[in-house]
């Protein structure tokens, strides 16, 4: 199991939870990326004082304005990245960002299954095809090498809520626009990994654990999971993942998770 | 193997392809339903003639203006549906309307994505909920036998497009939208299936094969399956499905799809 060695990664949703534990921990790594993108919609916001304090310390951090739903966001985000790359490509994007509405089958409305399919399965899917040049070009950099996360890769995360065989905390959490969102990211994970294995791209789909983030401690729950023992099993399984394994389902300590 | 024994069925999508197909079937049965309600957009245009002319024959088919993506249309169904009935209960809710867009992974947009999961995915949901005091008033008329879709059901009509594990024919067609909708339907049968259980009510999504419908034919492929032939297999299907059934996914022949 090597280590990850990237030039650049993107991060979305970096300005809490798990999205700014990615953050950190890229930036702790042995060998840490010239440049790591934080890409969070509100970098001026409440929210993303972390994520600036952060930035102030380390130079190889740039915080990059990213709302997720709006595709005109994603393209300037791109765009912004294309132009501080100069001409390098981008190794790894991390499709962080998600939400999730706490209703019961009841309670679930055509608003509420659009705007989380929205944000948690049509957004990985755009910013995939955004950043796909740059994806492309982190490729080529390496030409011979298997596909890995250390070449290029699109790293997914879901959740095993997705998992339609597991149908995990159905008795606390119906969630239904939630676990359709992930099921339906799961499944472009498996469409991006046929369709970008000719570019040399790596795809994965992740569960994180139950984390101690808001949206893992929403309804008053107390997740198992630090954040940073999740995102510390998500780095070693993706340093560890090789071209067999693209387009799998896996947790945080790198078990296969049943679709 | 049973006989499907119902008194009353909706079908959406009813006025042609694989819709209208199970329209015909359902009054063709040995014991037809006292009422078979046949959902469809447009009842009075082009492409409900043969529809029309259907139901000019048989005083048990009636056809429902629905249009799928509109809740105040999907209400207004359930309300007219509910008056027909006069009291009692529907036994059978085929989920059948749907779209595809003909998209490789470069072309998908936001706009497609959200098409196909509102027709594919959300209005199922939506359907569902408002049929909910209609399939619970007819599982409450067949106290004591176990779930099965002569007492009271609700048939998702997805496609082995949706199995994550399968990718069936990726190389001839990609269409992530159409396959992430899919899977999506896919865990909301699940969802179904354990939320609506203690109301007696079945859940099953069914791939009905790749069938010569105007789906089916586009981008001039030539489907080995009839809609008779598929619509007979699913109809066995359907009547040979008891309690353990639920919440699985069979093609038209009974054979279990990997999700
Ligand atoms: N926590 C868990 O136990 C758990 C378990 C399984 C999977 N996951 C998945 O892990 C990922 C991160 O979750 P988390 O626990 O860190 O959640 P979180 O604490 O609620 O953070 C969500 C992050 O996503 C961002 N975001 C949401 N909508 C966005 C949009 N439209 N545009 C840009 N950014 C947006 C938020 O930004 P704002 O601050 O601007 O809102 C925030 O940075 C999600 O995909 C989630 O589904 C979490
Ligand atoms: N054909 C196949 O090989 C195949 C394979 C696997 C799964 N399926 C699934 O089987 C189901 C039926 O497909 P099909 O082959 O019969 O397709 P089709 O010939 O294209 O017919 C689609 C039907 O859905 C209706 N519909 C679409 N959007 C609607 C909306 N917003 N509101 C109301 N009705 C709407 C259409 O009504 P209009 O006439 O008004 O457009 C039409 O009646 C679909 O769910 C499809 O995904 C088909």
């Amino acid at each position: 199991m090597g280590e990850l060695r990237i030039r650049s990664a993107l991060v979305t949703g970096a300005n809490r939870g798990i999205g700014l534990g990615f953050v950190q921990h890229l930036l702790a790594l042995p060998n840490p990326p010239e440049v790591v993108f934080a890409a969070c919609r509100d970098p001026k916001g409440q929210r993303a004082q972390e994520l600036q304090k952060l930035a102030s310390k380390h130079r190889n951090l740039v915080i990059v304005p990213l709302e997720v739903t709006d595709p005109a966001s994603i393209k300037a985000a791109a765009a912004s990245v294309g132009e501080h790359l100069k001409g390098s490509g981008l190794n790894l994007l991390i499709n962080n960002a998600g939400i999730a509405k706490i209703n019961s089958l009841d309670t679930e409305t055509q608003k509420d299954m659009s705007e989380v399919y929205t944000t948690n399965t049509a957004a990985p899917l755009l910013l995939s095809q955004a950043f796909l040049p740059l994806l492309k070009k982190a490729a080529q950099e390496r030409p011979g090498s298997g596909l890995s996360c250390s070449k290029a890769a699109i790293v997914n995360i879901s959740s095993i809520a997705g998992s339609i065989k597991e149908m995990y905390l159905w008795e606390a959490a119906q969630c239904a626009s939630y676990r359709c969102s992930k099921a339906a990211l799961n499944m472009l994970t498996r469409c991006q990994s046929l369709g970008y294995r000719e570019h040399g791209i790596f795809c994965v789909t992740l569960h994180p654990g139950w984390v101690q983030t808001d949206m893992g401690t929403a309804g008053g729950h107390t997740p198992p999971l630090t954040v940073d023992a999740s995102i510390g099993g998500m780095m070693k399984v993706l340093s560890s993942l090789s071209e067999k394994d693209t387009g799998s389902f896996l947790d945080w300590e790198g078990n296969v998770v049943p679709w």
